[in-house]
């Protein structure tokens, strides 16, 4: 990103002001803020906190009126955040309901210091964000909300602390998360979230001090949270809107966030519909004994040899295999299918044994990846079930989103997929299985992480604050699962890769 | 003032909202603001505070979605400072060197409920803001700084619970002090102001919350802080021209506020000119024994028959003298100098024995005033003088600032008499000893304390904010005391009326 033109969320600007006279009997304030409006070149109102002012004027003369200090746009205003702002960081941050993921960038330079992903400190309370709106709606709402912000302090802390820097430093956070998760950090009541008509407390949450949020950071900094636009769709999908880029295409494109809940996004830069949809928590591998997050350990890749059906899988670290993330169980699926281990229904074939598929004392069967110097990982048949109920989830949201605008997969330009994964899906694979419809290659665009992408991108360029706010007039919404259709569309993408592959073709 | 339109600082408006259903699923938040924006009708962004956002489900559920929330107007923005404002006050507050006053207004109806005056009780550490200047370059203030504060939250608490009323009823304060005062209430350095060029910290300081000012009152409530063109021209100058209104006039008039230190405003709507200047403590009755500031006991009017020369003063409460206040010590020169009792330089004539004046052991004179019941006042020679030197001086600047632009008494039309005197100056006796320009009385306004109304008018108006930006932006500086027409002009005005008593005529 560092090509880019960066107008960052925080800035620092070297001023040389005019010293006083009695010519010039300009106040120490209105003297800084006029050389920065100078500075600045935009149109902007300058403020000054009370903190600041009180050591400006000491601090002027010992710099002789020269100075650097660190600004901070938040809500169509600079903020003089510090006289000094040689150091200036700011982070952006995802917060979803299984994950944290945070990235540090140098604001000065505009580059990427590094990144740390942890799990969100709720899943204590509950793997699932229903478990944990019943605890708050049970008087435990103020303990998930501390939960979360140690979480995110500790999260930031420990990613500053492994590049040498001061949280102190950090001038500017975006975070991006679901309805639920904003409304936990910012303790706000969720009552009425699950609950017909799915109201949330707030929209648009805008700039908040770091006081108000509780996060540990520069305390004249400031905390952009990522509006929502409902109950069920929520900042991380705006900020995944923002960073793939298809509210500003001519041809309708399709943005797809792979997870136990899924949401769609389908459009162009002139009308944007969004549906979100649960998939189930296969996708995220939340069910499963072998499932497992994608950090350290966990199998992202799979091969199985066509002829001897010896299984080579990838691990995050290269390690031991410990488990299942999300993206590697789509490709042990996309592999034992192609194997021929498994049919188009999911049940193990006459190969099974061949490949090594052994009965547990249930009597249910279990295909085994082996872990060297670790416990053998088996995937029973429960498993990939469950794994194709939410394939058949995701693929369904996709005909039916694309379907109820009269359009055909053939008409969709690009198909963005997005997945908190850590390493990204493999789109092949995952169109080699119908979870996603067969386009060519091209048209894929693997994203990663876009709900942190955007929220990156808003910290490098706060110019795209109007880009979100577009967003969000434009968005309108499609309630998927208790759709008609999907209902009945749904049956056929249980099978592999589908009872109708014509269906799939792009 | 029920009469006028009030647009306050902050109002409350009955909200009913539309209730949430599957073809209305606004979040809580955008609900209230798009239905206050209606309610508003101005183009101003409403905000919520998150404290209220917490709040903000349950109560419009159990409210059945009718309200009426307290909105404070603040920096260009609404803010809802409460879901239920049916108590809604608000407070203005002059804060001088020597006194304080306040003035309470119930801001639903417009009206004022009560107002109380009280010493700063900055003048325990020392009388004179220079001393406390010094005292704050040596380490003293934030003592100085606390000791306004809790002076000011005692002067509201009080003046709230005389009326009934909780302080967290207080949506919005506007205070008006000179630019020292003003650097105390924020604990802004002083450092720079009594020190060539004289530079303050800030000019503008607009809006604050509570939380930053310490102020106690409701916490989402604000608190505007009038703006200082510098460091001898402060907020309490800019709301007396506010309150005068004479930068609205088509001719030339005068604004004097009369005190320690005068201020001295000269224009009309399209120009306008300040000049200020040390007159010296004897018209707030600072160095003499028997001055003393305008409360109970204080002897505001007086007056000698000119045959029995029977001295008849009235003091506030109506009780007992306990001293003279300065606009009693302006009667009582005029009083003397028509009966005859001193000359025109101030001196006791022959008349004086037979008016009761003693000699005391030191050898000097004193005019005696009957205390029955207390101690009899004693106004000394040197008293006298001392007040001389300062009419003298406040005539002087009234003199220099007139002709510094070419002008004569007689182009000004009107003459706004300011003090923070309590009960207001007695023009026309001020006109006889030549303190100020003998005009045809119906020039004269006589504006009490003109600061305070001035931060009075703009808590019930908040438009005059525009006002206050022109007057600041129009104001051009005059230094008085170092100005060489002032050293050539003063001993004139020493002598009552003047030595001159034609340049007295307008």
């Amino acid at each position: 990103m560092t090509d880019l033109p960066v107008h960052p969320l925080a800035a620092s600007f070297s001023v040389r002001l005019e010293k006083p006279s009695p010519s010039d009997k300009r106040a120490d304030r209105e003297r800084l803020v006029e050389a920065l409006a100078l500075s600045l070149g935009e149109a902007l109102p300058v403020d000054i906190p009370l903190g600041i002012l009180r050591e400006m004027p000491r601090f002027l003369r010992e710099r002789d009126f020269s100075l650097s200090p660190a600004v901070v746009f938040a809500g169509g205003r600079g903020v003089v955040a510090s006289l000094e702002g040689a150091h200036l960081y700011g982070a952006a941050l995802d917060i979803g309901s299984t994950n944290m993921a945070a990235s540090l960038f140098d604001l000065v330079e505009g580059r990427r210091v590094g990144e740390m992903e942890r799990e969100n400190p709720q899943t204590a309370e509950g793997l699932d964000v229903l478990t944990r709106m019943h605890a708050a709606m049970g008087g435990a709402g103020g303990r998930l909300h501390r939960l979360l912000v140690e979480g995110i302090n500790g999260l930031l802390l420990d990613l500053c602390l492994q590049h040498g820097i001061a949280p102190s430093d950090l001038y500017a956070l975006t975070i991006a998360g679901n309805t639920i998760m904003t409304h936990f950090l910012l303790d706000l009541p969720v009552e009425n979230i699950p609950l017909e008509p799915y109201i949330p407390a707030a929209h648009q949450i805008g700039f908040l001090s770091p006081r108000e949020t509780g996060i540990a950071m520069c305390p004249h900094g400031t905390v952009y949270v990522f509006p929502n636009v409902g109950s069920y769709v929520g900042g991380d999908v705006i900020a995944g809107i923002l960073s793939s880029g298809l509210y500003k295409e001519e041809t309708p494109s399709l943005l797809v966030d792979v997870g136990t809940n899924a949401e769609i996004v389908l459009g162009t830069r002139e009308w944007l519909m969004v549906g979100a949809g649960a998939a189930g928590p296969a996708l995220e591998s939340g069910i499963s004994e072998v499932g497992m997050r994608a950090v350290e350990g966990a199998v992202y890749a799979v091969e199985i040899d066509r002829e001897s059906l010896a299984v080579r899988v990838r691990t995050i670290g290269g390690g031991t295999p410990r488990g299942i993330c999300g993206s590697g169980m789509i490709e042990l699926v996309a592999e034992l299918f192609d194997a021929g281990i498994i049919d188009g229904q999911g049940r193990f074939t006459f190969r099974a044994e061949e490949a090594g598929v052994v009965r547990g004392s249930d009597g249910s069967r279990a295909f085994i990846i082996p872990a060297p110097g670790g416990s053998d990982l088996a995937v029973k048949a429960a498993d990939i079930e469950n794994f194709l109920l939410s394939k058949a989830a995701m693929f369904t949201f996709l005909q039916v989103m694309v379907q109820s605008v009269g359009l055909e997969f053939r008409d969709v330009e690009k198909l963005y997929v997005s997945g908190a994964f850590g390493t990204g899906i493999n789109a092949d694979k995952a169109a080699r299985i119908g979870m996603i419809p067969d386009k060519d290659r091209s048209a894929f665009v693997v994203m990663g992480n876009s709900s942190l992408k955007g929220a990156e991108m808003l910290l490098l360029n706060r110019f795209l604050l109007a880009d979100i706010g577009h967003i969000c007039r434009m968005l309108t919404y499609k309630e998927m699962n208790t759709d008609g259709d999907f209902m009945r569309l749904l049956p056929g993408a249980l099978f592999i890769p589908h009872t109708d592959p014509g269906v799939l073709k792009g």
